[in-house]
This record gives C-alpha cells, structure tokens and sequence, in this order.
C-alpha cells in the first residue's frame, strides 16, 4: 500500500490489562470496522504479543481527519472505556509520514 | 516512553518468506543491539504475527541520525539480505512525530 506523501500516521502503543475483558474485543473489531468508513482513512496494520504489548498504525490524509476520528462519539466511547478498563498505559503518537520506500512483491 | 516533540519514527512494515531462512534471527537481534548504540536512537518497538506480518517501528531524534544509521555499513549488508532472502515485500515510512498523549501506569 501506498499512498502520496505527506501523509499522517497515528502510532498507538499499549499494555492490555492482564484480566480478561470481554467487550474489548467486539469493540476493536468495531473501530477497525468504522474506522475504515471515516474520511480519509488510508489503512491500519495491527499487533498484539503474548504478554499484552501491542501497536496498531492507522494512516490518514489529513491531521483534520484524525481530529474528526479522534472525536467521533463511538470512538470517544472506546477511549474512554479503554483508559478506564482495558490498557494498563498507552501512547497515541501522531506523526506526518515525510516519504516512504518499498521493495518486493505486494 | 515519551521524549520531546518533535522526533522522528521510522515505521517499517514486512511480510517475511514463508521458507525459513537461518541467519534472520541472528541478524535482527544484531540490528537492533546496534542500533541502539547509534547516535539519536530513543527506542523501537516490533511485533510479528503468525503469518509473517511484521511491523518495527525505530524512534530517532533527528533525520540525519535516520541516515547515518541506514547507510552504517553493518546495516546496509542486513538490508541487503532482507531484500534478497527473508521478506516477501517491505514498506519503510519515515515520519516527524508531531505530539504524543500517554495514559495509564508506565
């Protein structure tokens, strides 16, 4: 994938909680879902390891759409359930992506 | 994590060939043992998945330490061999790191 430069990325970092929640995951599954529907969505890529670390990449045209993303009110509702029940700590990085260069076969 | 705004992230996302290539490991460890040693390294954070999906996203104070450490010489073989034996396709973005938000116990 890619897209003309510049573009912006959102780094999300976090430590799930040990403790098994059992909305979180319908609700990832929901923000990757309307995420994607959201003006000027790009793409995401997403990992999590065994011992709860993870990061998830969102890219987006314009600091004008994470704003808009950041402040929808379904998103505004898993961030909050997020901070409250679900990661131990997070870092959200905002980042303008300058260039990028690929290699091998898509 | 957190450093002072702006810095750099190098966000590099891979596929990795589905055949097993022996010097990998070894050769990703070093990379990331060295590249901590380099001159505006923050910090990096890397996942992959069963499927061979990768992302490592390196931290860095400034783009010139950025280039210094993609043309140290060590480095250059190791990207070398990953384009010839271990990833199927690779995307490597450099963005500026415009803010940060952090929640939670670190």
């Amino acid at each position: 994938m890619e897209w003309q430069t510049p573009y912006y990325a959102v780094i999300f970092s976090s430590r799930k909680q040990a403790a098994a929640v059992e909305d979180y995951e319908a609700m990832a599954a929901e923000m990757v879902a309307l995420a994607a529907e959201q003006q000027g969505y790009l793409g995401h890529e997403s990992y999590r390891n065994a011992d709860g670390d993870g990061i998830t990449v969102s890219y987006w045209q314009t600091e004008e759409d994470i704003r808009a993303w950041k402040n929808h009110t379904r998103h505004l509702l898993a961030q909050q359930k997020g901070r409250r029940d679900w990661y131990e700590h997070y870092t959200v990085r905002v980042a303008r992506v300058e260039r990028t260069y690929t290699g091998g076969v898509f």
